[in-house]
């Protein structure tokens, strides 16, 4: 395991991803507390709303709002996402702090049934996003390659396509001689197994020996964190996670369908392999449950349940 | 992942371990049609009742009425679980197959507060199990190592302590110039991590080198499939699991907490890295449907809500 880092950092997506998977109807105010309890835990970069259309999503209607309305802690990063510069726009007027992603899919077929674009079109709407960060003065930001690992369409998505879209991206980077801050590869629908991470990080790795890798993991299907410990293991130090496992899989067809994996699973896999998260893992704790509070239904969310092994081992102290 | 092996063989453990973590009160023909049920899949083993005191473990009464009920398919094996000579014997009269298992523990107060055992007493009892068994003429069975990444009474346990269990239990079958079938390191709590399970497989194997090496996995804290993950790389081909996540973990303090790993989801983490189970998990997972009908309430398993990927990929085959 000797490429296992010795630190990750983690962005929080409960708050967009999570409440977005939600049925609409969730107070302004419950994601606000629950964006400033994950701020307490050491967490230091939290997703809070998505700048897209409310008729398609009346669950983010309230972006500006939750952006409004957070007391914001120094040392934390407070993020949106957005799919186009009119969704861009309205997340530079919120006051949230920017990250300038740009998007595409190895999966053709799901680019145009969930993005309603072309491989060619979308490629023309990232380079227009990169012209409108850099008029806004913005440093490059990241990548988000959905369906990375397979996709509910195409099914399996061959290695060759996933670095094809990799490379057709980063062309729009090279184009203005910058570099994306880093890629993400998104675990879409959960079809992604530890053996497809080794060889798909492996073959970005070696086209981009120092492009920063990281992985946006769903459970869907329950192998999540055996997909981190591949990422760990291929040196993968950033992941996206849900406080709870929070929002579901809008892909499954099923309600039940887990989602992003568990913020405070995954900060436990890491600390309990001597990784640094810099969180909080008890303070995470007490966010899902407030999380399970706002929703009203179980998350899937281990540790929540079962709780750290803390007390544990200061049982054995006391002895 | 040069060690991961070809195939591996599990232990279905939801039809004991499973129903006896619930409520009293499931109707003995339900639990015969999902051992019925789990033997149409592929499995090749099944655990289908402990023969313990039904004053302490009242789910597990009809046990007797459990192994007189099951219709046998041809293959598999239909075991039953035990902790001494009364049990075993009643499990040789019930006509239900004999793993003739001795168990240890590597946390000496669990040992006491579940066994009601000093080391020195649970080694004297295994030493005439051991004997039982020869007398009845069954060749050697497995070791059950229990608490073997951890505890909740003593917290961390030492991999030299895991070691010394190890060896004392061996030491009973060199007494009688045999060899224990495999040796089952149990994480009893889910306290298991992935450098802690390469960790002790490594050094079992080291002191052991031709010892069959198996793993009894919990998901308390959701990283029991990266943990089986951290097993496979170290060449263990042997596992227990439950179906749907069936059973829970008495150990947490918490109904809602999680228990064995799902066996459907171990069945599609090793398909989709190319590991033969022989398991249709197709079929599996209309078992894990059935078993949460059983007991009227969700299970955890992740892969029976959201389905395998077969259906993509014929998706695929079809354009």
């Amino acid at each position: 395991m000797s490429d296992v880092p010795a630190r990750v950092t983690i962005t929080e997506e409960g708050p967009r991803e999570g409440f977005q998977s939600e049925p609409p109807g969730i107070a302004t105010e419950a994601k606000i507390r629950l964006v400033e309890a994950l701020a307490e835990t050491g967490v230091t970069r939290i997703t809070c709303a998505s700048f897209v259309d409310a008729r398609r999503l009346p669950q983010m209607a309230d972006a500006e709002a939750i952006a409004a309305g957070i007391r914001r802690r120094a040392g934390v990063a407070y993020t949106g996402l957005w799919l186009n510069e009119k969704g861009f726009r309205r997340a530079e007027a919120s006051g949230l702090d920017l990250d300038p992603l740009i998007v595409g899919s190895a999966s053709d077929t799901f680019l145009m049934r969930n993005n309603n674009r072309t491989p060619e079109a979308s490629l023309a709407d990232q380079r227009r996003m990169l012209e409108v960060y850099a008029d806004a003065g913005l440093s490059p930001g990241p990548i988000y390659l959905f369906t990375a690992f397979g996709c509910n369409y195409e099914g399996d998505v061959p290695v060759a396509k996933v670095v094809a879209c990799t490379d057709s991206l980063i062309g729009l980077y090279d184009e203005r001689g910058i570099a994306p801050s880093a890629l993400y590869l998104c675990d879409t629908v959960g079809a992604a197994n530890p053996m497809l991470v080794s060889t798909i990080v492996g073959a970005i790795r070696e086209r981009w020996p120092s492009l920063e890798i990281a992985l946006h993991l769903h459970d869907t299907r329950g192998i999540g964190m055996a997909n981190v410990l591949a990422g760990l293991q291929m040196g993968v130090a950033r992941f996206d996670a849900s406080v709870g496992g929070l929002g579901g899989c809008p892909f499954a067809g099923n309600r039940a369908a887990a989602g992003n994996i568990a913020t405070e699973d995954l900060v436990f896999l890491c600390e309990e392999m001597g990784i640094q998260t810099g969180i909080d893992l008890e303070a995470l704790i007490e966010a899902a449950r407030l999380a399970e509070g706002i929703v009203c239904h179980p998350l899937p969310g281990r540790v929540m349940k079962a709780g750290s092994l803390a007390r544990f081992r200061h049982a054995e102290m006391r002895q």
